[in-house]
């Protein structure tokens, strides 16, 4: 039986403990949230115990924790747990600093613990299909590389602040996408952003609306568009354009039906929000990081790719704010 | 904790087994099978026990069985289960024989338990929408039904004898979906075959290829094409036209990808075979069952569908043979 | 320089006369009509002359004659130009009689003129390619096939009697469909039909929803599903099924958006009647015709079409009103 | 009758030649070309005479003329054409030098000429419902575009000096219709380009793969991605995403076939060039020209487009070569 720690009770973290209870030898032994009402529940409905961060780090028979805690608490918990010598979940972003994310990647380089970072979408049965095609050279040499990443609706206006902004709370998810597909370090960024959808957002210093372009060494060229909000549900589309063609990973829906009346021809809109869309994505993500511990995978995408997301979120940010591309070395 | 026996290990009993342990308040108690290896095996993964049948059905604390044995084993058994009190869930056909058939049922209304039968279509998430978007009056008021259903593959011809044949083993659930669709029952029958595909199904008195149009009483029509093999895979669609427009249930895919190349643009083919293309309608199934033993919902598809569906396939055999349109009451 | 005379300046006949318009070295030369005033109207715009039949049969500059007069006169007309030598355009049906079919059919071989008739769909685009991939065996031994003819609405009352019915007048051009396609004579017809769509209609002793199956020797199935009354537009689809996939030609559209909002996915319906469905079809058939005058071509289909193609309607309308099964030899 | 003269007698010439002989009262009656063979061939297709630029414009019954030459001849015969007082539609660009744009312009707002200016896809059926749509409110408020345009091949080598490059040649058709979607002029420009499909180009100075981000005052964004080299055909999309929802305008294909097979589901590609995928928009260019004579339209894109056109490809090619966004005022 392997046993788990999951920091973090909320939203994702009941997405995590779902996704392991279909594990027969894995289990959650401890949860650990300020919140215990929602703690308690939750280690009721799986069979767990409710504790703090240090017992669960000193319980041997621990071999791995999830960190799906808010994101102030994401570095403190992964350095805590590398000593620990606990293999890491951590869901993105590691931290909005830079400067902590390396501390952070000091200490997991010195315990020489495994980390993995919640960047779901490489999970994704499309856009890993659509990786592992571009990769067998089905597009011959890729060349550019657009991602459309749109969500439904803005987050509450009160969490924005704590997001940290457009670039790195949601692109930076775009950006790991980019890094994956392109398979070569962007070295250039330009980013443009206005905020056209809730002025609130402006208020804040915040975005709601975004493009950018990046570039790498050898020249391939990558586009992302983002919106806070389309009306329509989850926009999340990518399309790899090479020598020998393009692949699209379009945007899927819960069933396939179409209406054809005087209106037009209507089909279904793509699925509303990301719980539901990346679903299987969490569960994949989840079975890594199970066969992490068990040591016979690794990592899909690790602490490194979360610095690397961060690095090019914030040269976007700058790009954004001053007008001038950012060139990375 | 709801007790259940299964009747049958084989290929549908482990969907139904895998769609039960997702129940933390249901289980498996009791195994039945001829086959005491894949009897085991399975009772050892879900902690059940290898029975006979009489223990099972004499066993007061099991609620409900599930009949996923051999067909010519259906009717005995749900005799049996009836007359011990169980709920049933039922594998179609009840019987290739429709005065056993009738039997049955006389058992199952004298008994007073429910009965739910393996239409498992009904349940499909796709078909269901368009079931509940035609009865909320979507496309006004129904006037043609088509239905496409050709399997991936022929049956093995060694099993091919046992099935019923065409008719009574593939498009009978065609004809349980026409009738739903309908809402109405049929009565007049036209069949069309022939063997197209494999001559040994020709030899073996059977057909692969076939075409059926349906009528009732008010004038509605429906037509089934049906065929043993379609090379790009299990291809299922439905189509419902009326006063108001049209709804169409597509072919799912795996993934929703495509690649633009010199060839054209390929997208996904259908999934390729009834256990990832009902996979969804197997669980849905089920969980109506529990809810049936519960007493919370009654069975979307039960017993008299079960005879219908039955006397319209020999309706369809029939006109295929003779090249009459068959009349029924 | 190519004399033609056209006889009928109605809807199609005004088709015809634009498109001969196209060909620098051809031109109607004589207009033959009840209807002076539209005849002169359209005698002026092409630079024609409004004649009689006489007149334009005696004048041997004349070559050919496109007949799209009223359905009674037709075999009329076909007589007269084929002992006057000309070569024939004629619209379906020959006539509605089929043993004044097989007299004019005498008279065109004892003449020994050319005779083209109006099954435009042969010339359509999408489904000229359909057939010629079909041909080159695309999908193997072709097995079944599958018509979806629907009008967008029924014609006017008042006309509905001297259309010849459903069968005589819409499904004829299926039923010429399914044996272009077919490649091979069907030789059994079973149709079902009713009146849901309006009961004038059936007053007027006539069906407006239809379904028919056919049948070739060997073994071959074709269904053909009718409605006069699609309300999303023309629906005009095939798929012709075979061992080794399927080929589909769906409707067009006269553009390719698509608008996603908060109710679905929207796209275009198709084109909403045969005028603009067909255009293209409707040149293609007059290329076709000067091609037949110039002797370089042969006509796609020629009378022998139009009475086999009526013999079925023939069959179809006697099984739908007997409910039996028509045999053909 | 009206009366024009055409310049150059080339790909396009003949596609603007055939559109006029399609208005019975409008015709070519000057064709003027450096190449007498290619203008006396063309000239006598279409009953013209071959003249020199001095007679064409000295002709008073010449209302105006058609500018299909080499672009380095556009500038001259505009002016030309403008002070003989001619109402002129001239093939972009005006000329690869902006101040001899300027230059133009000057003269004809002085001699008040009516001009219209090819860029074409403004007058595509598909894009031109787009724009309809989106002014109508379709999406809400605009908050980005997103332009797709690919070529299916480069041009060859020895005439790409001639064209100015991609920016001034090729994506100044998506900097107009980007102009013309935002409905505001982009203020901000950055671009990114490589050359990655055929080392000649970049030889050449050129580039052969680039994306662009405008930005305007009001902060709408607009994303373009080009290449010179799409092996699945002419790839020309066009997305506008905005408050209400998205607009989105796919490649048109010849026909509507797909075939279903062991490999996929396989459906046509795009038209393969712009020759084919533009022939209706040529066609209502020319009609809107025609219109634009005879004083009932005005030109749908006039020379201050195409001043604007080329000033953002300077601005995009200024970008790409010094990395900094370019700020237009």
């Amino acid at each position: 039986m392997i046993n788990l720690c999951l920091f973090g009770a909320g939203r994702i973290g009941s997405i995590h403990a779902a996704n392991v209870s279909q594990h027969p030898d894995v289990q959650i032994k401890y949860i650990v949230d300020v919140n215990r009402t929602v703690a308690n529940q939750m280690a009721e409905q799986y069979g767990a115990t409710v504790t703090d961060v240090d017992t669960a780090l000193e319980d041997t028979t621990v071999a791995g924790v999830i960190i799906a805690s808010s994101t102030d608490t994401h570095a403190d918990l992964m350095i805590r747990s590398a000593r620990a010598g606990k293999t890491i979940f951590c869901e993105k972003p590691i931290d909005l600093n830079i400067d902590r994310v390396k501390e952070c990647l000091q200490v997991i380089e010195d315990t020489q613990v495994a980390c993995a970072l919640g960047f779901n979408r490489r999970f994704d049965p499309q856009f890993n299909q659509l990786h592992n095609q571009l990769n067998q050279g089905k597009i011959g040499e890729l060349q550019m590389v657009s991602i459309t990443s749109r969500d439904p609706a803005p987050p509450p206006a009160h969490i924005l602040p704590a997001t940290g902004g457009l670039f790195r709370d949601m692109m930076i998810h775009d950006l790991d996408m980019a890094r994956w597909l392109l398979n070569e370090e962007p070295t250039a960024v330009f980013a443009s952003a206005s905020c056209l959808i809730d002025p609130t957002i402006g208020e804040l210093g915040d975005v709601d609306t975004a493009m950018v372009i990046l570039k790498t060494t050898s020249g391939k060229l990558c586009q992302i568009s983002n919106s806070r909000q389309a009306v329509y549900g989850y926009d999340q589309r990518i399309e790899v354009f090479g020598s020998k063609g393009m692949l699209q990973a379009n945007n899927n829906t819960a069933i396939n039906l179409s209406f054809s009346g005087e209106q037009g021809v209507i089909s279904e809109k793509p699925l509303y929000f990301f719980l539901e869309r990346y679903a299987d994505a969490y569960k994949a993500e989840l079975d890594n990081f199970i066969a992490t511990i068990r040591g016979t995978e690794k990592p899909l995408a690790n602490q490194h790719d979360g610095l690397q997301a961060l690095a090019l979120a914030d040269a976007a940010l700058e790009s954004a704010t001053t007008g001038k591309q950012v060139i990375l070395n």
